[in-house]
């Protein structure tokens, strides 16, 4: 099949799981609930969500114990951003095209919404433990996947990577290579990482298989963002929908304007060598996954 | 021993507990790791994670799986605290005498501090898992524990309520009995119920018993709640060390206003006795755990 075609019905199967998830907007509490779930259908390519799908069938899974864990993934994903848009820290009225949740419910309710997505998505993976026809097994995989989820969206992974993100924002500071890497991996391998980790635990996989996912979501995650920072600089208003070279118009330190255009081509190129390497290195494939990643880091715009 | 006294070491006990669980102030997000424990440590009574250890003894706990779990507990009230100061809702400067966690480390990093405390809380209680000497059992029930510590935090608990709070406020609306009751239940008891019912939990206390703490738990803190409204109606500005009748000047609905203060007394009344009786209704007993529970009821300030 046509791979847009199959990951537009890929996408479409995440979506009904998500739907599951969300909580119902009633009782006295109601605001809250509807400003939760406003941020979360607001769009986005539920990217991570099928990531962690598609490494769980890469290793044999077929149950539903995935399901919970890929909304509360997506509701990390989602509370990043509610905060991230917060007037106190990117000041942003639109995302995607719509309006921002502190723009349509109030800064304290953006606030409370991205507390209560945070702690849903753990409120939600923990339904795992109580899932009918578990096996004992898959019952003990679920403390694992918490403890990877908590880590690789917390202090030493996603919020760490936005808060040295934020602080060298407000102090001006002048990012070096490493920093800026730090960030990167951080910030946005951080939950790819998570997703594929996950993914591939609930579904049996050994440490050793669960680290060399790490290893791809590290090398998917910097490639992704290289490929944005190369893009800033070559492509077309046509192409990319915002503003060319922003990046440095803004004097923001990117991976391009450290290492240059040809060594970061280069680097997106190693990088997703290696990543498409650990997942072809089964007996098993998964073919979409492997054009799902290729997608994520070819991409024109 | 004379309760004061035995108080005052009960928390310094819990404090090296907490103590071991504190990140440490190292890397490029240092800055976030410093307001995260600064938060932490700018005082407070310890009391839900004093009340989860007393319960994880009244049912004969004496391991370490508690550990990680207080300080969850812990974390989680002080994120909550971090964030309700913040500018957008409560914009306090100062608490308990220190400069709030936005006063000193500016909004954007309260924000994150606020969203690392929580996530950390998890990523900690997830550390139960992997401790040494646990017994099958006993690893079982972390996930239940887990459950019950998102659950009380969540949009169903602690954040429901503040929501609710937080929404009265803006909007000016006039509170009736049964939302003042859902606040009072949602942002003050939810995380006293889930540090009892914690600790019972963890020591193997069955369904029925850990349902019976959430009822004690629940009547502790309305009352706590209750008395804290008699008490801005009826104490001296000396002993309150606050501008008494405060909450009658800035026109806010309390229990008292609602019912008056014989009710308001009765009922402390009745749900003292209550929760005492449902503490005191086991074959062991905890006494301290009972005084304090006292202390927290009639106390006089």
């Amino acid at each position: 099949m046509d791979f847009q075609k199959e990951l537009q019905e890929k996408v479409r199967e995440v979506e009904e799981i998500l739907g599951k998830y969300l909580p119902r907007e009633e009782g006295f509490q109601k605001s809250l609930l509807e400003a939760m779930n406003y941020s979360f259908l607001a769009g986005g390519k539920r990217l991570r969500p099928l990531l962690m799908l598609e490494c769980y069938r890469l290793f044999g899974g077929s149950g539903e114990i995935v399901e919970p864990f890929m909304a509360a993934q997506e509701m990390i994903h989602t509370y990043s951003l509610v905060h991230d848009d917060l007037p106190a820290m990117d000041n942003d009225l639109y995302r995607r095209g719509k309006k921002t949740t502190h723009a349509v419910y109030g800064e304290a309710m953006a606030i409370l919404a991205g507390d209560g997505l945070l702690n849903f998505a753990f409120e939600t993976a923990c339904k795992a433990f109580s899932m009918g026809g578990l096996s004992d097994r898959e019952a003990g995989r679920v403390g694992g996947a918490l403890t990877i989820l908590a880590k690789k969206a917390g202090i030493y992974g996603m919020i760490g990577g936005q808060a040295v993100d934020v602080e060298a924002e407000k102090r001006k500071l002048r990012l070096d290579g490493e920093k800026l890497l730090f960030i990167h991996e951080h910030k946005t391998a951080a939950l790819i990482q998570s997703a594929m980790m996950i993914g591939a635990h609930l579904a049996g996989a050994d440490e050793e298989a669960v680290r060399e996912l790490e290893k791809a979501g590290y090398a998917i995650g910097i490639a992704f963002q290289i490929q944005d920072d190369i893009l800033d600089v070559t492509s077309t208003l046509e192409e990319l929908g915002k503003p060319v070279g922003s990046d440095e118009r803004n004097d923001k330190l990117t991976y391009v304007s450290v290492y240059g255009l040809e060594k970061s081509k280069q680097d997106v190129e190693r990088l997703s060598r290696e990543a498409l390497d650990i997942l072809g290195n089964r007996r098993e494939r998964n073919v979409f996954l492997e054009e799902l990643v290729m997608s994520l880091i070819t991409r024109r715009k």
